[in-house]
Parts: structure tokens; sequence; C-alpha cells
């Protein structure tokens, strides 16, 4: 079943202390659409200024991503810069200049309409309620969000989980937005706002899934050589939504399965900068770790 | 099968958002044998001073912990006085008082000696050794450490590590010992040095293990009033030698159990000051705590 992400495609420049990459794409709905079109269908809803060039999403086209809903305005292209501290897990933003998206309005088609399984990646929470406006029939809707929003638009980002199946979140925003230190008691109380089920990204240490019956965590996948931890989260997204939509399994057991797909398609994205990893990455690759993995996870 | 722990008793002064105490019983060997003594016999070497009653320590005598080894020297109780943070991950030393302590040289009798199950809690290394000298046939032998003699005793620490099978270390600590940011390759280089396991800490995040084999994370089970996060480490290690101690597996499928156990373990010792709640715990409460854990942890 296809997937409709709505999202930002820009241009990062990322330092780490193993290397550093200028004007790379990137982007939520871009790592996103990268993990989650090993899985699923995806159609990308997303703004990009007049100096972008197709070829950086070329690798995507052989997945069968439709890109039809990237409107391409008049400007320049969302930049982002970032160089991450020696932990890989403390990042300084450098320089964010918004551009074409200041302005974007995502605007669904007909066919947008219609998706059953809508991501909506980090943006404001008022564009989210309207992406939801416009859905027809959506089954599941997972969402993301960050500290930016939480802080300055409370009230839209609540209106909009009230319509939301799932949330994603790193744990200090989930403090954040439950106004609660205790991560338990945190996600309990976002459940209270409406997702049936909270994701809890916590960097390094893995994930936790919290829905009202079930309690589940993975460790990151031990991943030994970490090049740039930019994307991690929406190729985590990517994952999870890309195995929900291809088995729909959307109950707590298939929610389950999600996170260890989620996981590992993050451990992925991390080995190298940008989406190079996600570019080259084959099923074979991806059923092996999976299958490495989830020995791993096991106990008697 | 019994287990000898060496280590501190001590009075602590404790301030957490939730409350404090004052001059409650604390220690590395309290809390140790205080978890592991629900699983095996526990024979317990540290020191007190004339202050010191044993009425603090009475429940664990009704557990059949053996303080044969428990030293009373001229002078004051180990005392150790700390506040944490709203965040209760963070904690600040107000005040350590070591008094006996910073005389303590562990005397072993003919029955410590031959004990087959050695916990060392988080002393000084070469005193870790001196105890290592004085055992005949030790099976497994788990350690602990910290900062301070990661810091300012590293020689006399990898002397120990070469004789130790498995070290339960925190994350900050792992990293430092291995002067290695990325955690999986800091576990392995700690292998090189000698143990055949390493357990890594990471607070309200779980803890992992990594052999040589085998890598394995549990999530810190969900508990929703943490009261007071002092001697969690130590009541994990507690639950993990414990349950290696009465089964007798040691093998890596062992030690994933017992990364179970030490995780609910440490889970009981926090929901309450000192160790209150491991005082009136039971068999049963542990039961169903093990059992429930066990099923969130599982997946199809």
């Amino acid at each position: 079943m296809s997937i409709l992400v709505v999202g930002s495609v820009a241009f990062d420049s990322v330092k780490t202390p193993h290397g550093a990459v200028s004007e790379a794409i990137g982007g939520s709905a871009t790592y996103f659409s990268a993990a989650a079109s090993f899985f699923a269908p995806v159609r990308l809803v997303a703004v990009v200024g007049q100096d972008f060039s197709m070829d950086a999403l070329a690798f995507l086209r052989h997945r069968s991503v439709d890109f039809s809903g990237l409107e391409v305005a008049d400007g320049q292209t969302f930049r982002w810069a970032g160089e991450y501290e020696p932990n890989m897990n403390d990042r300084r933003t450098l320089d964010t200049q918004l551009n074409v998206f200041a302005s974007f309005r995502p605007m669904l088609s007909d066919v947008h309409r219609e998706m059953e399984f809508v991501f909506l990646a980090n943006i404001d929470p008022e564009l989210q309620s309207e992406v939801l406006n416009q859905v027809t029939r959506p089954r599941l809707v997972i969402c993301d969000t960050m500290d930016f929003w939480i802080t300055g638009k409370y009230a839209a980002l609540l209106s909009t989980l009230a319509r939301v199946d799932v949330l994603i979140i790193n744990d200090g925003e989930a403090r954040q937005l439950a106004q609660e230190f205790n991560l338990v008691r945190a996600a309990r109380r976002i459940l209270e706002f409406g997702p049936r089920a909270v994701v809890v990204k916590r960097g390094e240490h893995g994930a936790t899934l919290v829905t009202n019956d079930s309690y589940f965590a993975v460790p990151a996948y031990p991943v030994v050589s970490v090049t740039d931890p930019t994307g991690a989260g929406d190729s985590f997204a990517g994952g999870f939504v890309g195995y929900l939509a291809k088995t729909q399994e959307t109950n707590d057991a298939g929610l389950k399965r999600a996170m260890i797909h989620g996981s590992v398609m993050a451990s992925f994205n991390v080995e190298d900068f940008s989406v190079r990893r996600l570019a080259t990455l084959t099923h074979g690759e991806i059923d092996q770790r999976l299958h490495a993995f989830m020995e791993m996870l096991r106990f008697e």
C-alpha cells in the first residue's frame, strides 16, 4: 500500500569528526523516502527551488518514488548547515535558509488525497493539519515534530496530534511536549493527546514504543562506524512506516516489528553522509541485517 | 552457588525531587546484596565504623546473607551525600567522608577464599586485585569501576581487568576507559583488556551486553515513579550476578537472561529511597515483573 510523505527536500552542509559534505541532498522527505521505498511505493510532497536538479533524487525514481507532488517554486531550495561534536550525539546548527520552504503550502492532488498511509514529517503543525484536511480516507497517520514547534505552536501541535495515530519524537522533545521528566509518564501523557502509539527516539540508545497495551524497546543496531547521524530519525520513520504499509499489520505486534525495521534502516543511513548509503543499499543487505538484529534481540 | 561481594557499606544522605533521606543505609555491597540475596546466598566483605548498628542490615540476615566478613573498625562509617537534578539522571556529590573505608584492606577468610562467584564492587582496583589474589578457585569474576579509578589508577585497573570475566560499567565510563566515543567500539576495546563480557549501563535507557559473539540490550523496565536512582547500578549487578550464581549458566544465553534479571532488580530499587523497596520486596513481586518484562521484550 502506498505512502504519502509531506516534508522537506533540502541541501545539507554537514561536518562530523569523520569528514564533511557541502550542499548534499537531504531533508526529512528525502531520507524518509529513501528508506521507505524499499518496502512500499512512496508519493512525495515537498518544495524545491529553481536551483534544484532532479539528478539528486534519480536513485529514488528507480525505486518508483512518485515526484508528481514535488513543487518547483521561484527561489532557492531550503539549505541547512550543521556540525556534530566528537560524541556524534550533539550537533550545532550553523545556518538555516528556509528559502522556498518558508512559503510551502502542501496542495494534494486527487491521487495524493486517497493515500491511506500518511507520514507528516517535521513541518509546521498547521501545515500538518492542512494535509490531514485534504486526505480523504487515512488509515494510519504518523507524524514527527520538533522542539521549535512545541515551543512556538503548542496549541496547533495539539490539534494535529488529536488526529494522528503514531507520533515519532525524540526523548528530549517528548519530555518537553508532555511537560514531564519521566519518559514513561511523558509517553503516556502524549497518548492522552490523541495518538494510539508513541515512538520515543533515544539516539544511540535506540527507540521505545509505547501504546496503551505495549511497551517495547529496540537498541540502535550496533554500528561500528557512525559517519553522519543526519537523517537517522527520518530513515527510522521510513523503515517503520514502510514496513507497516507493506504488511498492513498495524496492531501492536506489527508496530513492534516496524520498530526493528526502523532501527535497521537508521543504522544503514548513519554509515555515510547524506543518502549515500541508502542510495546504494540492496534488499539483500537489509534482509541480512534484519535477520542479524532479530537474532541479537531474541532470548530464551 | 554462593557469591562473594567486596565493596562498601555506607550511610547516604540523598535528596531528589521526590524527597530526601539522611544517613540511610547504602553502599555498593549493601545494594548488591539486597538484590542478589533473592537468587543465591551472599557473603559480604566490607568495613563499617563504631557508629554502625547491624539493625540496618537486619533484613539481609533474614535472607541468609553472611556478615562474617563485615569488619568493624575504629572510626566512623563511610558517608556520602548527594542531590539529584529534576531529570533524575544527573547528580551532584555534596559530601564524601571515606572514614574507615579509607584504610579498608579486604582480608578473606578460608570460606570466602573458596567462593566461585565473585563480585568486586566499585573500589580501588588495587584492592580488587588483592581480593583476586586471595580467592582460590573463582569461576566467574564480575567487577564494577568508576571514572575516579579510570583517571587515577588506569594501570592498576587494566591489571584487574585482565583477571575479570565480566565488567559492568556505565556508558560514559566505558568511553573513558576505552578512549573511544563509539560505544560499540568502546565495548569491543574493553573485551581486549581481558573480560569476555562487558555490560554497559545506560541509566534510564537500559543496559547493553557485549561479548565476542553477542550483542544484547535491555531497556530499563518502565518505572512510572522513580524516587531515588541511588544504587541502581549495584542492584542491577545484584540481579545479574545473583541469577548467574543461581543457574550457573554463564554462557551467552545465560548472560542475556541475567541482563533481564538485573534490569528488573534495578527497577524495584529506584522506586524508593535507600534499600527500602528491596527490603520489603517479595519473590512473587519479582517473578511477576520478570514475566511482564519478558513479555514486553518478545516479538514475533
